[in-house]
C-alpha cells in the first residue's frame, strides 16, 4: 500500500515524506501565508503525471530499441473556476530528440495514458487528459 | 493556468519544474530500471493531498484562533488491482497536538475536503477520500 506522511513546519511549509524514503517541501504564495520555499501541491499533481507517464513512455521506446537521446514533457492544466478548483483539462505535450519513428511514439504514449499510467487514471476522467507531441523540435 | 515541466535525466531518473520554479526529483525502484533517488509518481499525488489539505487546516484553525504546536498527516492510498493501478481509497490521518477542540477540527478537515481542495477534488470520486484524526495522541 502506498503511504506518505506530510508535516506542517511553519507558516505554510510542509515536509511531505513518501513510504520510499524521500522527502518533499511544499509551500505556498505569500498572499496565503506561504513563502514560497517549494511548489504548491496542484503543480506537484501535473509533476506526478509528467513522471508518472514519462517513465512509461521511456520504458515503452526502449522495449521497441527506439533510440533516442533527449525527453521533456511538458504539462498545461485548467482548473474549475469555483471551489474546489479541481483540474478539469489537462494537456500533456511530450518532445523527444533522436531517430524516433512517429508511430511508435503515438504508440507507447497511447499504452502510457490508457493502460498503465497510475497518475493519469487517478485523474481521469474527473480531467480531460489530451495531448500533443512533437519529435526533433527546434 | 498551472503549468510544469518534465525531463528525463538519466534511467528513470525525471526532474520535474513547476511554473513556481521549484524542482522535484522522481525516480523509481531498480526492477524496473530505477535508481531510487527519488519519490514514485504515485507517492507524489499522496502528498500533494496531503500538503493541499494541511494548508486548509491550519488556514481555517488560525482564522478560527485555534491555538496548536503541531500538526501532520499520514496517508494511505489503496490502488486497483490491475492496470492502470489508479487509487481507488486514500484514507487520510490527521494528526495535531494543542488545545483543540474537537468540533472546530472536524468542521475544518470537512470545509477543506468537501469544499477547498482542489487535490482530493481532482482525486474524488475515482478515489474515495476518507478520514480520522486524532488529538493529542501519545
Amino acid at each position: 500500500m502506498p503511504s506518505a506522511t506530510v508535516r506542517l513546519v511553519d507558516g505554510m511549509q510542509f515536509v511531505g515524506t513518501s513510504a520510499s524514503g524521500h522527502a518533499i517541501v511544499m509551500d505556498t504564495t505569500e498572499d496565503v501565508g506561504g513563502s514560497d520555499t517549494g511548489p504548491r501541491p496542484m503543480e506537484l499533481l501535473l509533476i506526478a503525471l509528467g513522471g508518472c507517464t514519462g517513465m512509461d513512455v521511456v520504458s515503452i521506446l526502449r522495449k521497441m530499441q527506439v533510440q533516442f537521446t533527449r525527453f521533456e514533457i511538458a504539462l498545461d492544466g485548467e482548473r474549475a473556476p469555483e471551489y474546489p478548483k479541481y483540474f478539469t483539462k489537462i494537456k500533456v505535450i511530450y518532445k523527444i530528440w533522436g531517430d524516433v519513428p512517429e508511430e511508435k511514439l503515438k504508440k507507447a504514449i497511447d499504452l502510457s495514458l490508457e493502460k498503465y499510467c497510475s497518475v493519469s487514471n487517478s485523474l481521469k476522467p474527473k480531467a480531460e487528459v489530451s495531448y500533443e507531441y512533437q519529435i526533433n523540435p527546434t
